[in-house]
């Protein structure tokens, strides 16, 4: 199926790379709150967007929100609460791999939800996010697009590689003959709440590599492009050579076999 | 300086995946619970060597606790406390960067923990461990290893590569010139906790490639190795040709520009 | 001062406690989920009013939110993220002693929100209210007043009274100099967040035993007077002796000794 | 059935509560961490001891742990794990209204808990003990005990008072059935547990206000005496009228109506 060169893929991404640590320095010096919510169907690479993010920053900076199923005390809840507690505290970045849409996604078509409940989500949806984006939390919605035959593709390599068989589940077969009622969801998703202060945006991932680059430039695009230069760290010789190491009650196992 | 082959690494690498995955398969159906120890001077590799286990298991089973400083209120707590916060439930595993060993290393090593409570430590780790083990927990201890001359190397690299920048601290430049500490320090953690219920096991990490690859192998040795198949699936056809993404109000955004 | 006779205030409450187990009875039945919010000078009786209603009724499912101060994560968080924790799930009461107001009561007296912080509360509460009460919660805000005569009393009375000592910080001092701000703050918090959703109710607490009995009943007031009898249990007869308590081990350590 | 006088039960505990007040200040003061356990037969008053010590003490330095059903999570961790989260801070005490010990006591008793994993809970139950006392925690168990004819009394009170209709539960019914069976697991309780760095002390509840005293009596002979006075707070008089409250938009609602 083509796709973009593996190595121009990694060239690019580094230069990104270096964009978002940069871009982390910055939120973590200026205080900055931000939320990265990832939507999409299966199989779209929500897994493999948030990865290229947060794999090159550091983890205590960049977390990763992928919530379980509610438990029964969550599904008492306002519906919102479970999510709350995951937003950030100054400095940190947030990606939620998936989020409070589910209400109107996965929810409303498998039937998990009820039309009133989803009404009230989209009641409620724009103003819980302008909340947020009023206190000055920076929120940013992506939508990872891909055609049936690319899902097909993906669930078919699933279903074929074992590293990779764990990620399908019996929802999955579900959405198969449902592909077009997410595509109706996702149009409802945006009728509703593709607002000034939380816009949607649309990322096509037919192509996964290239719509990781896509997305990433464009978050790089929407946040500020300012230089906060690293603290500077003085670095002087060791006056020593440098020391092996030296074990007195345990060794090391031996070294994986590596028969070249 | 020489290393194992990348090709050679990632066929290895490959083959533990299917390992792993298989394992992980096996504690969710039974329940199991894993916590696997990561300790070792800084850059020896802890956070390459849970990626690259992490990395193929599904995050929702297979969880990452590096925590951060302790607030105040978990300063005043039970030592152990906020790592029992983050112990693994029924089918879960658990990979810890760093550990409650940090009272008898680092915090050693820096002075901030006095030696009584490090003498306190030593008595209680391995109580605390002993628990864990008897409650059925299977938990497992690496320390890597790393010379000087390695290390050396790779904080010249955080120093120099500005993707790599953030990991260097000001505790990394304390680190250097108490190297020797460390080594009496880690020696003292194996002689008062490397128990028959909870053994140490050093993997040098001077190669970090060959390092994980050693860690991950002796691991998955010491876990059982039963074959637990995964759920068949029924796959039937697709009855329609494979459906188009149909958008109507909000379009894809402009891919990323791969000049070729 | 005088204020109601002891005698009638507890026959009165009794009453009282009476609807409001039968009230809790309905809102586990129904699900409902109950938040009331405590608020007022220091002194002016939210301990004693949250105690009276609480006390009556099963802590398990009617608990007291009086948050500690925000810890440095929690200050750069959402400011409402600390307080959405604590609100109910289906079946629950939750009584708030001061709550998300203290941004616009003692910390904008106290100095320690400045103002445009306020102005963003301001334009935040109603929201944040309006969130949970179409998300079906049901918001009560009761504030409780009283004049500094019986204020200063009541210090007087935390000064001199051993029992009561804990009770006076130096926050309270301040608040001494300051009553005719609180003043001003809390009608700024009457201008801008007595909405049709949320009203506040102003009760006067100058008679701290009339001033529950009055809050109480406006709260029973205004939720449905709904009649879910307890289930019917079946209590046989024992068909036998009633048994003694009979030690082995340990026999009860000796009577705290009346001298009578 | 007599019992101690009313007047001189509140004498006595007034004077208890001054010592328990003085306590709490010793603790805070020195950062200690208290843990007392209540555990006992349905209706021995465990909730009154508790609400007679936490009654006057701050909220915000004595709390009650009181948990819910174990989750399906929390059933598939550590046993200890859930308590492990309540356990105080420096300067907190934390009353656990049913503790740890229900594995050998209700859930043992209801066929709730397997034998194994009793034992297990025997074992583990002096150790995990021992590591918290060795940190520093002040740890006292207590065990409330009453005959089967006061437990009757009680129990009938609960279901012939609306008030304490809601205390009832099916376990109770279940309860009065096996009142020798509890006799038996306590027994074993006191065999496995009654270590020298963590006794029971058992207190007769027949009389339920004498059994307080003697409760609050003994743990505070078993704390240290230590007098650390409160800090002087400088406390001038007001230099103008006591100001009086002044409503503009919203006044006090009606008193609640007393008929004298």
């Amino acid at each position: 199926m083509g796709g973009i060169k593996k190595s121009h893929y990694y060239d690019a991404l580094e230069k990104l790379e270096l964009e978002l640590v940069g871009m982390a320095r910055w939120a973590r010096a200026r205080g900055e709150r931000i939320v990265v919510v990832f939507e999409g169907r299966d199989t779209a690479g929500k897994g493999g967007a948030i990865k290229a993010i947060s794999g090159c920053l550091d983890p205590r900076q960049c977390r990763v929100a992928a919530l379980p199923k509610p438990s029964d005390d969550e599904r008492g809840q306002w519906y919102f609460q479970r999510y709350v507690r995951h937003l950030p505290t100054a400095g940190e970045i947030v990606l939620f791999d998936r989020s409070w849409y589910n209400r109107a996604g996965v929810e409303r078509v498998m039937g998990w939800a009820g039309e009133e409940q989803v009404e009230q989500f989209f009641r409620a949806a724009p103003v819980f996010e302008k909340m947020l984006v009023d206190d000055g939390i920076r929120l940013f919605k992506y939508w990872l697009s891909c055609d049936q035959e690319h899902q097909e593709e993906r669930f078919r390599e699933r279903l074929d590689d074992p590293l990779k068989r764990w990620k399908l589940s019996s929802t999955d077969v579900e959405a198969r003959s449902r592909y077009a009622d997410y595509t109706r969801a996702r149009e409802a998703i945006f009728a509703q709440t593709n607002t000034g202060w939380a816009p949607w945006r649309v990322v096509d991932f037919n192509d996964q590599k290239l719509g990781r680059l896509t997305l990433i430039r464009d978050l790089l695009n929407r946040l500020p492009d300012t230089d906060v230069p690293p603290a500077p760290i003085d670095w002087p010789e060791l006056d020593h050579e440098p020391r092996g190491e030296e074990f007195d009650r345990l060794k090391p196992i031996p070294d994986f076999p590596m028969d070249d």
